[in-house]
């Protein structure tokens, strides 16, 4: 790995250069971006070591795509495109199904490897890149088959120097399950927040008496709305049904509260306190 | 402060108990419970001195009542029988206009004082006890002219020692704003665990896939039902009224994911991300 190509410098893009600069001494990380103040800022921070463009891609070992997945599906053909035979390109987006159709016909469909690393923070841009964020986290590998053996053996190298475990799944059921335990949560603690602030035009009181337990259920409220309008546009479907089945329990709930059946309140909290027991291995 | 009993050696009375030892050193540190399992895990962590009970409450300078909300109002009007003129009374419940009511016309309300330290975490008994628990967080106290004034006093250096901030509210307030910041937060929470473990059920593969985003919002979702369900049962009103804002944005957001209005969904979350600045100071 002597060349690295990151497209897009941001948190992602950029806490994978950090981390792949220490695992490779010897590889130049080159950025590209839309936003040249986030390349300049990139190598203000030593995240990358030059700027470039696609038509330098062709020297490329490897090319990280690591924009959002609306942009991604538009430029990774291009991408491919400008790379040689031996490339090795992955991307990091949160939906799955479209990027892989995006390419399924593409002639360098065998360069591609699509990913998506279970990481992140609520935080964007390069000057949110951390080094180690990817230690001890799932990627999670779709349509591993359609990728040259010997561009999946690098990309497996990568990652285990990352730190990371591998899981393989089809991109239908990535984009299916990551509703549940990702974008769904994103949901409730943006709305959360709305409901909140709502109500905090009347009352400038209210954000005194809020606890360390509001600002972890809302937490997820202060990510970029650039990244996740996207998400939600391409997995739409999938957060439809994973919203109808949240609205639902909430509803439930309210109705046990108006019928005054705390026995039952009680029962619903108790049932779902077994997650402490399933999140283990997460954190 | 010489004498000072602690009625529910938990979270909250345990850590209170903790940071008073040390700001006391002359203290002697005595501990109620009904679990006498957890008085006696008190007593191995060094949480309380001694087990007590109600008849040697009449020797005390000052009583904590850190129980569950039902049973606070049910012990309180016992605990102002059982004291002297001189004892000072606390609450720490996380409802404040029922506790208020229940000893409205007590002979020696003048002894108690309403409060709610907003502080905690997602466990409980003396196990979950932590030193500087309340170090930078707010205290709100209710109804503070009912309180004899030299109480007050010992009340106000009891809580400045502790490094709390106070604020004053009336219980109706308290009791709307809390149900907001912290009340609607652990039903989100319990709901997006149910609604993630039902799915589960079927399909094992998905907490694989669950990152720190999800363990923060499902986090108050390991909270005690035995707190929990009185707290709701008591502000039934206020909590239902929240549910139901909550789950009216949560419809709306998905409205408009239905009709394709994905730059209004943008807008929704821009307009939310401001939580950033009205967190800070919080944590």
């Amino acid at each position: 790995m002597n060349n690295i190509y990151i497209i897009g410098v941001g948190l992602i893009g950029g806490s994978l250069a950090l981390d792949m600069k220490s695992n490779n001494a010897q590889a130049t990380l080159y950025g590209i971006d839309s936003n040249t103040t986030h390349l300049d800022e990139a190598i203000e921070l030593k995240i990358i070591d030059e700027k470039a463009s696609y038509d330098d891609l062709k020297d490329a070992d490897l090319v990280v795509l690591a924009i959002p997945v609306d942009k991604a599906i538009a430029e990774l053909p291009k991408v491919l495109d400008a790379i040689s035979d031996t490339t090795l390109v992955i991307d990091v987006g949160s939906t799955k199904l479209p990027i892989c159709n995006a390419v399924e016909h593409h002639e360098k469909r065998r360069n591609f490897l699509a990913t998506h690393p279970i990481a992140g923070t609520e935080f964007s841009g390069p000057s949110a890149a951390i080094r180690d964020l990817f230690q001890k986290k799932t990627n999670i590998i779709c349509e591993v088959e359609k990728t040259t053996f010997k561009l999946q053996e690098k990309a497996l190298q990568l990652f285990s120097d990352l730190g990371m475990r591998i899981r393989y799944m089809n991109p239908e059921a990535h984009d299916k399950h990551i509703a549940y335990v990702s974008h769904l949560s994103h949901i409730s603690s943006f709305m959360l927040g709305k409901t909140v602030i709502e109500k905090e035009k009347n009352e400038r009181d209210i954000f005194d008496m809020a606890g360390s337990g509001f600002e972890s259920t809302v937490r997820l409220a202060k990510s970029s709305p650039a990244m996740w309008t996207p998400i939600f546009k391409q997995n739409k479907t999938n957060v439809v049904e994973t919203l109808d089945e949240y609205i639902n329990n909430l509803k439930q709930f309210k109705a046990l509260m108006e019928a005054d059946d705390f026995e039952e309140i009680y029962n619903e909290m108790e049932n779902t306190n077994h997650i402490k027991d399933i999140l283990k291995g997460i954190v």
